[in-house]
């Protein structure tokens, strides 16, 4: 057997579920084939393996790349003037009266061309990748017209193109209520569902679709619409739900076998059971607790006495939420959350990839995507441990070196 | 005149004390010589100035180099196995009955030679210096023995050979009592006063003194008895104080003038006009209040009101804040204690120097050092707004490229 990489004499976290703390195996080689893991191996069998590529690991770790299950990089502008207002004093309602929120991405948005959002998503897209991040999901949500919503999914799936990253797209044109809509919400939400979403569909430009469901968003009502209107085109759902309130959106999530229920500080515990029953992963997005002063958490006891899997993302935005590192995020969960290393970093490997249905990756294992990230530490908890402290010496993208 | 360099077309946030937010200037080009700002003009002198090298800075923002003015990078080990049990629910008490806390860190510096010291202090180091971090003070005071402390401050210096940054050390022998001096504090105070300070003055290792004054560290007049032997050698004195409870640590430091407070959570509101008067610099240090859960927030609007400067630091250490970034610090220090973006940039820049009592660099002024960052940023609001968003396009060190 001629494989094309063999990475040897390393310390592999393959975050699979097995005994062991990240799911450490005692093999210490892995073979890489035609962009997947072909086969894990003692550190003998290494003398009867041949391979084009040899990678001496000198003892560090080799995780699965990481995988940002939820984020929002594709925008025009930025809100950094209204961050810095609010420090100033100016209170959210006169911020808003100026225009600001976000209406101001939306119009920023829409104004942008695609050469532009390309190129400041790509920004940030690199700042995740550096840090080992090889597969990255961005949700529309910005344009809030047919036009804008299709233009934001063209980009986010070209970052790939360019990038060495890998693009799940997901069409969130229940984000917000476009100028065009104000005060009727159910027009906007049967343009998303009767326009929008065939446009979004008969391009092939999503890999999901998702709501806001939310007090300020939209109402379980307008959520279970866009929902069905998804399953017609066979598309899995997911929301942002329990945010800011008990909306109720996690059950009607569960009910529609949603990937995923996204931020969910004030669930009910007595709601769990239903996501444990739909298999739903609850995303965690510590980001947007921490730049919002929210005090709430999410029932991560309760989730793991019910084992829901928990993801976590950066939620990156550029309102609630602008942090392009999923590596902080994870640490944001272990320090407001009391997510456990291991915890965390599952949820950006191997719960992160269930949240997208992606059951090819996040975890090292023969047959799955050969993403590999290399690391020059002691043990994985210093990942999450550490703010900016750690970069991958390697990572591999199906396989290649990058 | 010839210059080494011109950068011209930039925006300068100059952070000198104008008009101006951010002390932005009208001029647009920054002349270089002999690694020092030798001027700055108007965007039409450029026709009439001449330079070995032309920089077009095509409308990015030039900033001073960011320092980090309160850091702990120079030491062994590292404590991600403390992080992990106590969010496995293990108790700080077990923690350190197991030997864990500042006493692992002590043992494993001194168990460590130089050049493994210098290896893991030079990958802190770089993080920072990626981020546009031109200075980084460093503290002794995980050796708590005369070889040690000594062989922390020689490996602190020697990081400028290897990296692209200025190097401030300060002496911390006062930081934590060794075992060899279990329930003899004053003992061990003679010992830093006696023995160690003098070796450390006498080679020139330390730029100044600090002490880790506090209810679980050392008296205020254990305190005093250190800055009066610093006093002896002609040492600048600064101090932890205030961080867990008000024990007067920042009174007591502004007799002795001291260049900074730092931490200061509890410092009282009747106590800030003695810093005033002393000319004290207020370090705050959120990322060590992020990581311990602490609530209690240093009094920023009474320093503001009495206009004592504010720095912000990583406090860079494996225990409470294993932050290897300045920028995470600085948007720590808005989202948490409510500084402004501008009051944050200035605490990294114009005031971390004051903190260190380098009046040579920290702005952008004739006669300061070149030590200068270029930023593909709108606004200066923008590098605190995000996390791990930006890095400097363009880093000089005393003129120099790097
Ligand atoms: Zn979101
Ligand atoms: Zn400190």
């Amino acid at each position: 057997m001629q494989y094309d990489t063999l990475i040897y004499n390393v310390r592999i976290a393959s975050m699979q579920h097995n005994a062991q703390p990240y799911g450490q195996l005692s093999e210490s080689v892995v073979a890489l084939l035609k962009g997947v893991i072909a086969g894990v191996f003692n550190a003998d069998a290494i003398h009867s393996l041949s391979a084009r590529t040899m990678i001496d690991g000198q003892q560090q770790w080799l995780l699965p790349g990481f995988i940002d299950c939820h984020t929002h990089l594709v925008y025009g502008g930025n809100r950094a003037n209204e961050f810095e207002m609010r420090l100033q004093g100016v209170s959210y309602k006169d911020i808003a009266l100026q225009g600001g929120g976000i209406k101001s991405t939306v119009e920023q948005t829409r104004r942008a061309n695609e050469a532009s959002l390309f190129k400041s998503a790509a920004k940030r897209a690199r700042r995740l990748a550096e840090e080992g991040v090889t597969t990255i999901e961005v949700k529309s949500g910005y344009g809030l017209d047919n036009d804008t919503e299709l233009r934001m999914l063209r980009v986010a799936k070209s970052l790939e193109t360019q990038l060495p990253v890998r693009i799940a797209t997901t069409f969130l044109g229940a984000h917000a209520l476009p100028p065009e809509f104000a005060d009727n919400a159910d027009a906007y939400i049967d343009f998303v569902c009767d326009t929008v979403l065939p446009d979004v569909a008969h391009n092939n430009l999503a890999d999901a679709v998702d709501v806001f469901c939310e007090s300020i968003g939209f109402t379980t009502a307008q959520t279970e619409k866009v929902f069905k209107a998804a399953q017609q085109y066979g598309l899995p759902v997911k929301a942002h739900v329990e945010q800011l309130t008990d909306s109720k959106g996690a059950v009607l999530a569960a009910k529609y076998n949603a990937l995923s229920v996204d931020h969910i500080e004030y669930l009910a515990e007595s709601d769990i059971p239903h996501l444990a029953a739909s298999g739903s992963v609850a995303v965690l997005l510590p980001g947007a607790f921490y730049y919002l002063h929210e005090t709430q958490k999410p029932p991560v006891e309760a989730l793991r006495q019910h084992n829901v899997p928990m993801a976590v993302a950066t939620d990156l935005n550029p309102g609630s939420s602008p942090i392009a590192s999923l590596l902080t995020a994870m640490n944001m969960a272990c320090v407001l959350f009391a997510l456990t290393p291991e915890e965390a970093l599952r949820g950006g490997t191997l719960y992160a990839a269930k949240a997208l249905g992606l059951s090819d990756r996040g975890e090292i294992k023969p047959g799955k995507l050969a993403d590999l990230t290399l690391w020059d530490i002691e043990s994985p908890a210093e990942l999450v441990y550490t703010l900016n402290g750690h970069r991958p010496t390697r990572v591999f993208l199906g396989g290649q070196h990058v």
